[in-house]
């Protein structure tokens, strides 16, 4: 029998495609000072970082949380707004959940770009958001969004509370084993990062 | 260590405004002749089905589902057609959830119409739901979509495939115990149901 008094409220919340959730319960910014060892270029990240300063807005989280436990989801808007470091598009700092089984959904509401998986393995996966395109990421892929379009790319999120995330597989990795830079036809395609060396416990 | 081999694809959906997702792995409809009971009115049910024939559509799902175990998300399009059963709004069946502390984001996409929601222990809530608004369903939270709008009322979910649906919670209980029915001023107001007789397994 669950208790009565721990059942929390539900929450209305109103999705803007500018990225605000109203009636979050928490968020957080990530600012281009955030960002160091993320991107591939030092020398052009020390540039922007002196450009634009540390505070500069990378991406901006937005979340609805009501409960733990297994059970619990936690909703929220993702805002990762345009720019290149050097050649790389903007990207989030990505992870793998850190009980790695666990999905997660992401549904683009305004902007472009995509959404970077990648398994442990060596299985890779660019598939594009747009308005009204989702990715439905399974659990054991590790993900970042990349925003290779000139608006803030904006994305609704919606996965298990308990996943966590896991944020130095990718750093000990030397980053994502794909990087997105332009393209002169297509708007942006993948180029392997040199400074990849494999993700832990792979047993490719 | 996962097996590599039994990591699935990700899911790349698109999610129209329409209620079709692109991409689904499965759908099911709901017609009149599936909704016996659901209905508080016999009369106006019977009539409805005799009318329309029990093919009616009531509401269709599309779904997309990549894996089970406990991290594992289905997420899916639900479109319930507008009309009137008696007094009462078209709602969908209505659920707890097998394992009831698994939460439940619905998200919609167009339409207008709400969500209710009870506890068993007779808490009640009805959120609006328009393009833009969100629900967020903790767990233990009996919900069902109920569309006053004339339009379909298109609901983007995402919930963990493990949480299965507990239909004849609410069956045994004599419906929910609130009914959603037209008002004059504001479109839609509650009404307490006189079937209902309480929530197997409620304390209050």
């Amino acid at each position: 029998m669950v208790d009565p008094t721990r059942v929390p409220e539900p929450g209305s919340l109103l999705v803007g495609t500018d990225g605000v959730l109203t009636g979050r319960t928490s968020e957080y910014v990530k600012h281009l000072g955030d960002m160091g060892g993320v991107y591939r270029d030092r020398e052009a990240y020390e540039s922007a970082l002196a450009e634009l300063g540390p505070d500069h807005v990378v991406y901006r989280v937005d979340e609805h949380r009501v409960a733990d436990g297994p059970g619990a989801l936690t909703i929220g808007t993702s805002t990762l707004l345009p720019g290149r470091i050097g050649d790389e598009y903007a990207v989030t700092r990505g992870h793998l959940h850190a009980i790695p089984d666990r999905a997660e959904l992401y549904h683009c509401l305004s902007g472009s770009g995509l959404l970077l998986l990648e398994t442990i393995d060596g299985r890779s996966e660019a598939l594009e958001l747009a308005p009204g395109k989702a990715v439905h990421v399974p659990g054991h892929w590790v993900h970042r969004s990349v925003n290779t379009g000139d608006e803030p790319l904006v994305t609704l999120f919606c996965y298990n509370t308990d996943a966590g995330q896991d944020y130095s597989l990718i750093e000990q990795a030397g980053g994502m084993a794909s990087l997105v830079v332009p393209d002169a036809d297509s708007g942006w395609t993948l180029r392997r990062n040199t400074d990849h060396t494999g993700y832990a416990g792979s047993t490719a």
